[in-house]
């Protein structure tokens, strides 16, 4: 007899079979997670590849919503439409520290960077974990960076984990979520998937929308933190097998605001909205002879499907991160889960054969 | 005993008295419309004030979400962030003639322009109503830039009028709506209002949305009409009495598109998502002797409430937009209103005493 | 004995055969001139191929560096990343009417636009040229429209001609320039020309450096023009066969600023300073049954000589535009040629043999 | 009897008293310098006023001309439209650890940081010194910047110093320069001060433009180094007293280029040149209860002498870093000064008393 589990499932695309990022083929994922009681904090690693990014760049886009924020190394891949390190994603104050363990990382099998070639862009990604986590401290420097790495596979855990694990979304614990699309072009099946760091929305869950209701308002009046500003940010990166340019790549990236908006979010003013897409078609060698190379590319004309493919899958993927997200008592708050308010959201839900 | 009239009501903001963008101290809005067998198409105009706009700009910022659209005049705003002409809505293949007459409307008061000052630059924004108007005669000219700037008034008729006489959204009539909000701050009452012109959304209405609820699966089974694509595009004009500058004005506009995604909208490839905010505070003379002149500005902390209200007011425009509009029987198609489909969302509706 | 001619040349790579936009191959200009005691105006237009351009559209970039002006149709290249129709240079006030007759134009080659596929966008680029043309009177319609595209052809007069008519640059006559560059990669040779409509730069002309050398101020001293701010603006079109994507044609659009600069302009205020860039490699057609294309791109790391190539063209046909210039006497003014000052620079011109 | 210096005067536009950015009342500079066998490296901080600046932020735009660079902090310029720390230059690889030290100065403070209220944007530009500094070693700490920003003063050595100190511009040494200019509106003297770190150009010198004289075909003459590149970056951060909102500030900032184009440069595919401006006029409170507050603003219309303001003192810094940089011989190679060659444009340089 097959195990069951249920889940939420949003717009009429067929998932991939993990229904998270690592169904695109080559993307691996890997955590590291500090939970104590002063900290609940975290590395997410996204690796596009497996092998040497720095020689083997994945093509790239961007969108900055809104950048109240301070990740670091958007602005070269804008230019150059390249991604050449793995993608981390870490908490605010600790952005300085992990860039350089990212740096230290890349290094290792790359002695020539900043000697005999150029230097390292190391893209790092934060949201504020600073209800749950001392983020002043600091805690997360090269020794994280390199476990977080290390561990990546092609699936993950989801929730209160890496990144995700001091995360607070429509003030119910959030964190790492994900979800995944498969579309076909020319009889070829390609793959979509977003991961989200979610950390959005007013703390007081009132506009919460879940698959189209607002649960929000239920969940308000029988919570007690009433707190009405729309604080925190939002992390989405969205990876493919489909074959896009650099513009295309930012033009999907920016279909993740619709995919929060299905959400409830406003986008408030102190909020870091960092969408960041790449293609792992076309991958290109930081070093070769060829001055000209060839490429393929999808036309515009097909992106609708495309552009649906991230507004569902960001949808999902935010449900997802706040679904697989437990009860948290941190440093100075304690966030509920959403699955405590079940009762509100599980005619929603479809069961799912494993 | 007073009349009722039923409406949708977005979100948990104050509505202004008239809940349209006539709320806004000052500004005006007038249709020209054009329905017969071949055409259904027109001018909307709105008018930032009742004086000399070149000689007294607004204050103005932008954002363009999708940029596949034919609009002109945005790029200055951009630049310059002033509006210096009315705001005039139209069909695409009509924003040449349509801005050549804005262009000798403006001359008729301002007959230094391009002599012993400089040029002007007209603002004239566009959705292509093709399927109901034979788009390619372009049978808008100076007549009807004058004729629509002329009737502006304060207050104003929606739905299937003006420059939105043929739009289509969702697969069902669209036009011209609008929703206003009301923001306290220091004690002192401002004013938000928004206009849209409809003409997005899959063909099919699909993945309609109605104050959260999905309609367009209903709508669907029940239509004939089947295309999948995400064709047309929407303006978003919003107006506010509240001090800001250009870059607050460029952070609010970007919040229409969370207005857009709640009712359904992927922001289809094909589509110009174009979105223009001015604030009548803070006007600026075209002529006069001082460097340094002295402004007010909401400091960006206060910014959320302002988020909000173009959130919902948007989401409200639009669906108002459609509830105002009737069945057309047009020149390629024939398009049919919400208003036959009310079965799937009157229960959402409010009773409301005029 | 062969005909000698005195050419300024910048930099140190190779010209192409004819010195200007029409050595990319396929690319052909055209010009309607009017000149009369009211009037110095016209159009220039730029076509990318001979062939449909709306059918067969080519990759383009652009970069807005001051965008106090009123060209149509960047906004959509930003997006979608094509050119569809020919390019136009005109003066501000005419777009309108330019742009419509543009539509017309393109309409009778292709019936199906609005109706059964999208519409058009016309690509119409303007300069004021309002001291020497009663702009006011928008006197270019239709015909001159079509006449500036039937006459286009792979080789053209420079200077006070077609939208370069009226234009004053640093104070003097300026107008259409042009110039070009050969750039090899893997063994073969590929073209970038550059196209300028001049009407910048301080009117007193004080500032102007003619290949290096600071002649402005000697200008200045002799001319009676003491006009200080840096008024107008400034068209670049930069075509080229090198395979390119959108990304790389924005990048090197933007080093069109650095030309200009070294001819001694600030990009003043009111200066509309548009760059729009074109490659004629790897057309994209309207009409396909195919998905995904293929394509061929430099890689970055090659694109110095392209900047380079774009910054001494710029220069170049800056100059050009001045020295194809004469004397005008126009509407409100009189506007010397540099040639008249010729003792300034002529010891920096080289022949060549022609 | 009064001392002599000689000096290059850019423009004619008069300069501040110090004739660098610290004219500009309240700005500091204060720099960390390291230079051995292994490593010519440093810090240089800017600091817009002596206060509290996380409490009292300046207004601030910013200008990517080119994104290959690692800089940290501009995205949240380009949204809120403030800066809140000391401005940081130091080496490519060492920002991580430099905007981990700037944090930890900044907590000192500001102890509410990232628990009652939001966390802080360090502000880190950088340029790569990796030819004259071990760069993989990122040697600066902690320490570092908090003694950059302890020695920052009212006035500042320029050239190999700071961050300055393993820099290469145009083949030559290059590093920190500055320069000042004073403008009078409404009978009121304004300053506009620029820093610039300079390591950008062919590292052959061959397109060096010294005041309008291309003194580079000669040096490269002379010189062995025979690289083509137009390597490196530049820094570039413009103070100001004169009130202007972000648009503005985004405006100035982009003249910049302007500046750097008239020295030789083609802006190579591998730079950074980040461009950077603030006004200390309209100060903002981080802690207040006002929702709107007051502020002035200069009018676009006079916004042309800043301009030339912005051009003349880049382009006068950038040759200031030249002319106070000695030789330097480093890590990887050897780096000639411009001082070498001043034969080739002692008569451009002017005497001034002292």
């Amino acid at each position: 007899m097959k195990e069951k589990r249920r889940f939420v499932n949003i717009g009429d695309l067929p998932t991939g079979d993990l229904n998270n990022i690592c169904d695109v083929p080559g993307v691996l994922v890997g955590h590291y997670s500090v939970n104590n009681q002063d900290h609940h904090t975290g590395i997410t690693a996204i690796l596009p590849h497996e092998g040497n990014i720095f020689r083997k760049k994945v093509k790239a886009g961007s969108h900055v919503f809104n950048g109240f924020g301070k990740s670091v190394g958007v602005m070269q891949i804008e230019e150059m439409g390249t991604i050449e390190t793995p993608i981390l994603l870490t908490n605010t104050l600790n952005v300085g520290k992990v860039s350089d363990g990212l740096i230290t990382y890349m290094l290792q099998d790359n002695k020539e960077i900043g000697v005999t070639t150029g230097t390292i862009n190391p893209l790092v990604l934060e949201c504020n974990d600073g209800r749950l986590n001392k983020i002043q401290e600091r805690i997360l420097g090269e020794k994280a960076v390199f476990s977080a790495i290390a561990t990546a596979k092609n699936d993950f855990i989801q929730g209160s984990v890496g990144a995700g694990s001091g995360m607070i979304c429509h003030g119910l614990k959030g964190g790492i979520g994900s979800s995944s699309r498969v579309i076909t072009f020319d009889n070829k099946k390609y793959h979509l998937g977003v991961l989200v760091n979610t950390n959005f929305g007013a703390s007081n869950s009132k506009s919460l929308i879940f698959k189209g209701r607002n649960i929000g308002e239920d969940i308000y009046s029988r919570n007690k933190n009433k707190n009405e500003d729309d604080k925190g940010s939002i992390i989405v990166v969205i990876a493919t097998d489909i074959p896009l340019e650099t513009r295309q790549l930012n033009r999907i990236s920016k279909r993740a605001a619709l995919g929060i908006a299905r959400t409830g979010s406003f986008v408030g003013n102190g909020s870091g909205d960092i969408f960041v897409a790449f293609s792992t078609s076309n991958q290109t060698n930081h070093f070769t002879d060829t001055c000209i190379e060839k490429y393929e590319m999808l036309r515009d004309d097909y992106l609708e499907k495309v552009f649906k493919a991230v507004v569902f899958a960001t949808e999902e993927a935010i449900l997802n991160s706040m679904l697989y997200s437990s009860k948290t008592v941190g440093y100075l708050t304690t966030v509920h889960s959403i699955t405590e308010y079940q009762d509100l959201y599980q005619d929603l839900l479809i069961d799912e054969e494993l």
